[in-house]
């Protein structure tokens, strides 16, 4: 599959809300997943599908998902963005909001070799 | 200055429409600025603070615009990325379009070392 050929399948499963389908296909075995930011000051870098699927079961446990609208993809060479407009609410503060986010994906032999994350709205 | 610090005067510079005066500050000598595509096949990449300028003029002198809006920064480590709605016009159709387009910035000691941009929505 070349690049397009998996931005395409991505986003078909994320506008299906399949998030956690998406990354156990597409995932590399060492894909690196960055985040803008981590809380308390943590490492915003997680290395390994190990440690993906743990963010995604992290974030999946703590916050509610009324609806998701995603754009995209749209390609540039080996790399491809999708927007996420996610209507949620965090457990922890119970206040539902609108995350707008960015994701930009490297891939590399039909994999995501490192995705990140830019968040913003 | 930091890439927060780069990415918000690069934003206040387009929303006034200043993209060649942003470019002029904030590219690096050896910038790379990578297209999703070229016309007639030709090469995606520009490299070096000439080739982008060079491009830049060629856009202007070929579109005419009629109104942007710019989303953003959304900043990642020493990247972020802006998002332009642009309302315009390319001189060889006369057809008057809406482009949706994605710039992802990388920063390096203060100035722009890569800019890829990413159409469609």
């Amino acid at each position: 599959m070349n690049t397009q050929d998996v931005a395409n399948d991505l986003v078909t499963l994320c506008k299906q809300g399949k998030f956690a389908e998406a990354g156990e296909k597409y995932w590399a075995d060492d894909v690196v997943s960055v985040e803008a930011g981590a809380p308390g000051g943590g490492d915003p870098v997680s290395r390994g599908k190990d440690a993906a699927r743990g963010k995604g079961e992290w974030w999946e446990a703590n916050h509610e998902v009324h609806g998701v609208e995603v754009e995209g993809p749209y390609v540039n060479g080996d790399k491809f963005v999708v927007r996420f407009k996610m209507d949620m609410t965090p457990k922890e503060s119970g206040q539902r909001v609108t995350m707008d986010e960015t994701g930009l994906y490297t891939i590399r032999d039909g994999k995501i070799a490192e995705e990140r994350f830019f968040y913003g709205g």
